[in-house]
């Protein structure tokens, strides 16, 4: 039974709220053979985990329905709700649907409606629909259907008389995905008394520990909502996590403890619930109508890269140019300005040539120069009337392309900062 | 029992090898709540079937002594390998080693070797050692220690009475793979009769079901080696597989096939056994010691990007410029060369413009112009003496990074084929 009130619990003298658990089943012989990741199970039980129901197992079983059968019994032995993934294509190895009908005792029986879907969607693509394809409109009796816009595969819902459930999705993570936000989730809430919301602060430019010690007392002293720091790729982050009925009570719990850190880590906060420090400097230019040009070395052009991957970059980003070495920008900055050996200031003075040479060339309003050299990393950022500059040290252990990413990042924040001042 | 001779075998009336069975339980609460990807398991199964050793089930448990424990009788029921990863760190929640040691009768005691080696890692490492990670120096008794230079954690494996065996592994992806790749599988080739041996051939230029039409009659015919085609961001793989009890047999098993596969697609095949088509361009032109500079337009600069990831790539790679749109390059080509309108030959010429353009600015011996229009890939390759262009069209539904790939796969290829002849 699923959030049935049960009888007194052990020596607490208590009775307590059972809580809804789900087991997680992906059927595919891919996975067992480790052709693929099974990211499916990860993103459902994320959604899981922010729907405050608790999952203790996952399986992973092959294309035999003899063994997904035992599977089966062994998940609803120990969970309430079963989630499967997979085996709903239109092939003979496809069981999902006829095995879980089986251990439910239902039938399966052919769905009018999920037919003409079917017929529809094969019209749609001009594609043949074969006598195998039928099989993925037979659905279990009395089974609530989940529909498929991204393919020919309907999940469907099936509540046993003994309170079981079990939820059928396809594998395909393009066609799970929508399914599982869409309608699984949205079924599932009555399930969960109360749901996790987060608030998420990034902060560039102080370390984690750093970042630890001035919030401490608030992480230690709070319980709802939680606060937890995570390191990643070149920033920092803070997660606010709250236990809540809905949004509003969880922003009620959690905006005035976001308030209060924000006020403490001050300007090393670039952003909160914002995606990411490119996202939000691409943000910051278009908002000021301001054009920008990179000149990149020793990272690959992975500053580029990730303003170019951001939606209105195209508008803002003039130019980038990317060589492995200070010889390979000699076209822009000329033999007389490389500087001698690789001493901090020598790097600064280059990356300033970059950035000067590289805004007189594209006429953009902010010239950027990034070079990656050996420990050292240095940045410098000008337009018409400033000039600045930064350097920071790495060490040298860590692999390439983590510099690259950090190295993008302390640009993108100095960007900021530059726009901000 | 393992490897054991089973009595006849049902109707069929023959002797049978039985084969083992392995099961893979991942420990990890994160992997429950969804906060990590399991690539563990993967990994594992990945090699678990080039040693020819059957999975049937994967399982994710917390670290939960009680639910492990079940999950683990359950395994051992079904399985005659278990393999975990996880649960071996010095917290009070690390709990594998315990349960997995009472399942089979065994006490832990203190290995003096992985308690010297736990020590001197600590030292080496300017880290204090704390009572808790004594522990990690704990093994089962009669257990094989499986040796952590990654880490703190030792894995062991234990040989039950039962014929029942569990190999432990740490959950740390950088720890565990080393483990599994230098001493799991060498441990477990004595169960494995035969292995799977792969030669990949690569191919670019072709669509999958023409290559396929090419080789169908190989496909069709051959058990072993099988050949199975596969399409793969902007290129196709010929993957020939053959089942042997070593290297030199699969060789003579699998060479002749490739060979007359090798034969059949000619010049579209770029690579046989090689890494990626950027890696074998770099290889290319480090060994005729010729130099490379790229301009591309609306890619995000990824053809730079993949080939500055290759090693030894900044010998070769002078310069990348990159832009979002033609005007971004007015620095290189001038406002005079650009085209009118996005039509195939306007755009041909805008990329020998950016082609030669970026060739005379820095002196490389070829010069790469790469132009992503709206349906419209064009590419032009110039050196001293030659130009060449090509033009493809990409469906506009696909999302833009994967026709990224595409296009810069496709410019690859293109250098290769200048540079051959």
């Amino acid at each position: 039974m699923i959030n049935s009130w049960e009888g007194p619990a052990g020596c607490e003298g208590l009775f307590s709220l059972k809580k809804t658990s789900c087991e997680i089943i992906c059927v595919g012989t891919e996975i067992l053979l480790g052709d693929i990741v099974n990211t499916n199970a990860q993103y459902i039980a994320a959604g899981l985990a922010k729907l405050g129901i608790d999952v203790y197992y996952q399986t992973v079983v092959g294309d035999n329905a003899e063994r997904f059968g035992r599977a089966l019994e062994i998940a609803k032995g120990r969970a309430d709700v079963i989630i499967t993934t997979g085996g709903l294509g239109p092939t003979y190895d496809d069981l999902t649907k006829e095995t879980v009908a089986e251990s439910f005792g239902r039938k399966l029986m052919m769905n009018e409606r999920c037919l003409n879907d079917l017929t529809c969607f094969f019209a749609h693509n001009h594609r043949t629909m074969t006598v195998n394809n039928k099989k993925q409109a037979m659905m279990p009796e009395g089974s609530i259907v989940l529909d498929n816009p991204q393919g020919t595969a309907p999940g469907c819902i099936i509540e046993g008389e003994d309170g079981k459930i079990a939820i059928m999705m396809p594998g395909p993570p393009r066609e799970m995905k929508p399914m599982f936000d869409n309608l699984v989730a949205p079924y599932l809430k009555k399930y969960s008394d109360s749901m996790l919301f987060s608030r998420v602060i990034r902060v560039i430019g102080l370390g984690e520990s750093t970042m630890e010690e001035r919030v401490l007392d608030i992480m230690e002293s709070m319980t709802n909502p939680t606060v937890a720091p995570y390191a990643k790729s070149g920033e920092c982050i803070l997660r606010v996590t709250a236990k809540a009925h809905d949004e509003a009570e969880a922003h009620r719990l959690m905006d005035p403890v976001v308030e209060e850190i924000r006020s403490r880590l001050g300007d090393y906060v670039y952003g909160v619930d914002v995606d990411s420090i490119e996202r939000h400097v691409v943000g910051l230019l278009n908002g000021l109508g301001r054009t920008i040009a990179l000149a990149e070395v020793g990272t690959g052009g992975m500053a580029v890269e990730r303003l170019s991957e951001v939606a209105g970059s195209a508008e803002v980003l003039k130019l980038g140019m990317t060589s492995g070495s200070l010889s390979g920008m000699d076209c822009l900055i000329g033999k007389r300005e490389r500087p001698e050996g690789p001493t901090h200031d020598a790097l600064q003075d280059a990356a300033i040539s970059l950035a000067s040479g590289i805004e007189e060339l594209t006429r953009a309003d902010l010239g950027v120069g990034l070079i990656k050299g050996a420990g050292t990393i240095c940045i410098a950022v000008v337009d018409g009337t400033k000039v600045k500059t930064e350097t920071y040290d790495y060490p040298s252990s860590r692999d390439a392309e983590y510099v690259d990413l950090i190295a993008s990042s302390r640009a993108f924040d100095m960007i900021r900062r530059f726009l901000n001042h």
